[in-house]
């Protein structure tokens, strides 16, 4: 193949941004471009409008995937199986959306001819990294390219070029927000909230309403078989289905709101936004479950392998060796995460209050207080004496060096 | 000393169960009894009311203490350092308060002559355990003693005893309440929660309102130094009053109310509910600072530690040697968390929206997309390349070896 | 069944004190005893005699199995996936082989109508919770019962006993050293090594020769296949027969031997000796082969799994949760673990010299800094750049409030 | 400060590459250079010899410092306390002297006016790292310089310019070694090395004799005072005569050869070989004693805080908050690391034989099977019931769902 008519594969959104890098890519490289979108459940433009438009802006090819169920399935799910909140608190809305878009941009170089993969990113961000590890992750003799980090499309190039082609798209100046979404949330960056002392403002939300003044309570039964959400207040749903409906219940009630300042994989700290409705209940059903049906060790230690999962896949390791074996782990700990969660969304809060399970550890006769009682309470000396050895050893020690507690 | 006349320590709540418990472990091991009674801040009667109603049980002596600083600096401020919450929600109350009363039990003992500590607890919980555990740890020499554990000492058998010896106490039959509570929180059980699938009814609480109607929002400022909260709404505070203050302004918004399934030491899962408003508005405060002013590797060792500390504490371990060795660890990252954290408090949730550090390693000029943008983005092809160059290889391997992907 | 004439399950050695505990549990609890006697190749006498002693000693049956092959693949070999070395050192030779055995107790005790299993270890041991919590492990419904420590059965009563019921066992007064062996290596205790500063004499050792004074050194080639030992020297192999070739060349040379204080389950520390030749060796070898064919990230991770792995293992929950889940990590990082390792046998040294693997990471042209350096040094500043961002920040910020390094 | 007149500071090693570096610098950059060369223990020319080499070569100043005891106490004996072996086996020998190179470095930038730190470096290894980050971790307004990196200075042109120039330094095409020494040990890097296939063969080694065939038998008794040693055989030691005095009888024994395959910082595998008789005895000796002295809990933790510890030493953490943090948890655990420990050394092996500390938690009377015991054996039953409750709760769950063994 000819390295110079090579193509060009090129993640699209339908934007100013990709739009304009379509032939810019081409001028500068010499090389076609071939366009790349995928319906991760961002909503906005139909898919074809969106391919119209690529080819209309010089694209010789224009590949379109409607990914939803995939991403929510195979994305969404181990994320929720992981309880995945990076740095506690963010559900990894755009870091779980790269791995699939990534994958469908090797898929269609493959198919289309490419050996180079652009993404609209700037040099700065988490998801020019998650892009192009995801990228040579899969497919290592591919070259990874972001115009703007590497061909100086800045945004005011971009609008003079787009205006000076006339490409069908609209330019404005300025936007104040920059804005990823897709089904299992949205991210929100905006100058203002740069000052770290500035609240948000209302307008920075869409799939919540204000937890302020909310709605009745709405209580919603959330049944899981193996970790897996299946159904809703008794009907089956899709993982799709499941985070679109509580997508829509808990946003009405202002759930999954996150202010946050967030370690970027660059090394330098941000002001992050995000909205999760459906992310953050779920997360919240499952390991409300996981409470009842989890043995106490192996709930430990998953804690642990959780926040390193979190933090792989923010930091663009979904494809790595380590996030594969992580996942077996946590596979083995679903068999028996099945049952119900009764959970009261109102006022931006999703508590649970009833959980039961055919599966669990919970034994009512061990812990009951009332009569039915079987645990041995004449245990507990011989388990006092052996478990507390090693600090009586110790303050032993302590005593027979003179370095007692003093009192 | 004579061992058959050596005296016994015992914790005094000046409840029923202790109250009986003088006179019965008086009849049943032939010595004499000196109660502890500490005011941790759980409220309820004064000290010397407990003090004289121990006497007029029987004891030989009556020990009372008011820990409610010393609680709430030497045990509560350790554990917000420490974001302490174990299995992910628990702001260790009780957990908090054993070692400290414990402290203040083995002080009498050896004061008064005593050589064997005793306590109301039952022989399945947790708090026998952290009672003995902590005892021991720091005099490995003393003997400890349950009554209702080794003594037989039942709730029925204690109404008993009262009515017969006209104890100046009162009997119920039946209290369907269990309760603990002191300046950190305050903790519930009661036989109708332990059906799982039963939701907590209204009179479960009292240190908080029903979040599902509250007041209006009710903004605050807290300001740390060093881990610690020296200031609300610019006016310093003791740690005591930080609690305090917040138990209040939480408590009113309904902040705090915690339903869980939990495991316990001894091997069981049960179900608590717990209230601490105070606790969970600090430790959230405390988070959104650490977000600001920790280094990012040092942050997430931390949430490990974290996780151990937890547990540790949760465990009877508060005297142990690890348990220190990680205090020295969570005392080498405070150093720089000093700053204001601004929060609205309203309808059950404690919410972070502005924070400001003279001691934050959050860079504007880094984050910021605006102009004054310092951040070298021609770095980042370099370091993506080193950065994903392991995942690449493993790639490259799964292809030479025919596993690829296959797309 | 009638409780007082269910039968009893007694883990058999054919030694004296289990011989004696045939008749002493018959007459304390009145049951019937099943012996069961299990070949983890320890050696010694044959199956077949054992058994006869134990129906000789009043046994109503006897079962016996030979579970080498079982142990080796089963039991030793996810150890060596695992390069299980309790606290570093210890390849957890007696820990490995109770679970099997108790495995066949169980199968013993479905089969011949048993719902009590008997063991002959002491109380203050580790061996007594490796059984006990491995039965209840799998069969929760089942009594533990240890003539030793239930039963006041101690070695003078037990001398007494067989003396008086002429059982056809030899009693010594006194056997210096407390021994436990099996294919994957030997343990041993003895009264004299109860002061931490004796060393051993030569005569604890049986598995191993002296490596002071080695014959020639011996090279040997291990060819792994997916974490297992498949040949040596080019002869295919069983796991058993790998174990078994190793010990003998091992021991040969001195290898394995261990002299460590180690923290017993039960909360004491204690001074053990070990001889392990085989597992030495294999698991030197098989870290050397991880290192070219793991991952970094997956291997770091994986040395905190083995850690706890071990002591997993070493603390009685081979059939627990949690080591099923930490199963399913590591049998996912050993897919790619094959090729061949060179070692030198020598004076108690396994040394490895050589690697070669078709599925490891070592990138020749990567690595070398000959001609033909595919590395990309220009990569190396950004990298370095964003890599080191954050502790820049840090001592920037350590400057800005006047706690700089000071030179 | 003129930016084009402003100073370079260089670490300067005194050979072929860094004297020329000198004039290709102020070539290159048009700056003056000022050398800092650093005594760790290298051994070779007189610091003295080498400052005038460096004058000659055209630097307008020459740093020196004899830093190995500075080396010895700050660096080294922080990595004892850590027992810090990189993946295992690697102890750090360059990554710890990095730090104090680059501490010297920026004391003589800050001296003779210097905003530029050279280094001798390629641009795919680890020092490049390690010297950079940790001179921006301490002066985060220093720029850093790779001449052969980010100048070009390959070695053929490093030649050419040296006997262009008549530069005071011999010539050699070739050197078939890179080697780093210092007191703590000696790495060896070599083109033939790079199959991993091949063996050492003996000219790589200098600081060990061939273990093959060794003299006697050498005993050795270390003092360790909370967790450094303070005598060897008696006399007192300094941690720099520690280290040399076991170098030389380890060393000739043919302790601390490491032939393995280890992960770098940036990205690749590489064959190393390395020498560190002192090292590798030492930290086998603190281990032993940590075995006798530590709590379980606390020891097991500090295994894990130990692997971190190395993994960010050797990736440049030196001066890192996180480093700082895990240093103050190690610190606190090595107050009663205090005692002797007995070693044999012989033939590559370093093997403990006797340990006694006062300040141990081996309690013999806990330990013993002799008369004398002190443990209660009756403790154990109550344990092993509440220990095992978990995973016993867990076989309940899977009987019945029918999902048992299956026996």
């Amino acid at each position: 193949m000819n390295k110079n008519t090579d193509r060009v594969v090129l993640a699209y959104s339908g934007g100013l941004d990709t739009s304009v890098a379509i032939g810019w890519i081409a001028e500068q490289t010499g090389r076609e471009v071939v366009t790349v979108s995928v319906d991760v459940g961002q909503g906005g433009e139909d898919l074809d409008v969106i391919r119209q438009r690529a080819l209309d802006c010089g694209a010789v090819e224009a590949y379109i995937a409607d990914a939803r169920d995939e991403f929510a399935t195979d994305y969404c799910m181990p994320a929720l199986k992981a309880n995945a909140l990076y740095e506690g608190a963010y559900p990894l809305v755009s870091a779980l959306s790269r791995p699939v878009i990534a994958k469908h941009l090797v898929r269609a170089a493959r198919e289309f001819g490419a050996s180079t993969v652009a993404h609209g990113c700037t040099g700065k961000g988490n998801d020019q990294v998650r892009f192009e590890v995801a990228i040579t992750s899969m497919a290592p003799d591919m070259d990874c390219l972001s115009p703007v980090r590497d061909l100086a499309l800045t945004r005011d190039v971009a609008i003079e070029y787009a205006e000076k082609h006339s490409l069908p798209i609209e330019t404005t100046k300025h936007n104040p927000f920059s804005i990823d979404q897709n089904a299992w949330g949205r991210a929100v960056e905006t100058g203002f909230l740069e000052d770290l002392w500035n609240a948000p403002t209302k307008d920075v939300y869409t799939y919540t309403d204000d937890p302020t003044y909310p709605p009745l309570p709405d209580e919603v039964i959330i049944t899981f078989k193996e970790g897996l959400p299946v159904a809703i207040d008794g009907a089956a749903v899709t993982p799709l289905q499941a985070i679109q409906e509580l997508n829509r219940r808990g946003g009405a009630q202002g759930i999954g709101r996150i202010d946050m300042v967030e370690d970027r994989l660059v090394g330098i700290k941000s002001r992050e936004i995000y909205e999760a409705p459906g992310a953050v209940i779920l997360i919240e059903a499952h390991r409300a479950l996981e409470a009842v049906t989890l043995e106490r060790l192996q709930r430990r230690y998953k804690r642990q392998i959780e926040q390193t999962w979190g933090e792989l896949v923010y930091e663009a390791q979904w494809y790595s060796p380590l996030k594969r074996s992580l996942d077996a782990f946590i596979e083995d700990t679903q068999h028996y995460v099945s049952g119900d969660i009764r959970m009261v969304l109102h006022g931006g809060r999703a508590t649970v209050n009833g959980r039961r399970s055919e599966s669990g550890l919970y034994d009512f006769n061990l812990a009951t207080y009332d009569s039915g009682d079987t645990f041995d309470q004449s245990s507990s000396r011989g388990f006092i004496e052996i478990y507390g050895m090693q600090p009586k050893l110790a303050a032993a020690r302590a005593e027979r060096l003179g370095e007692g507690e003093g009192f």
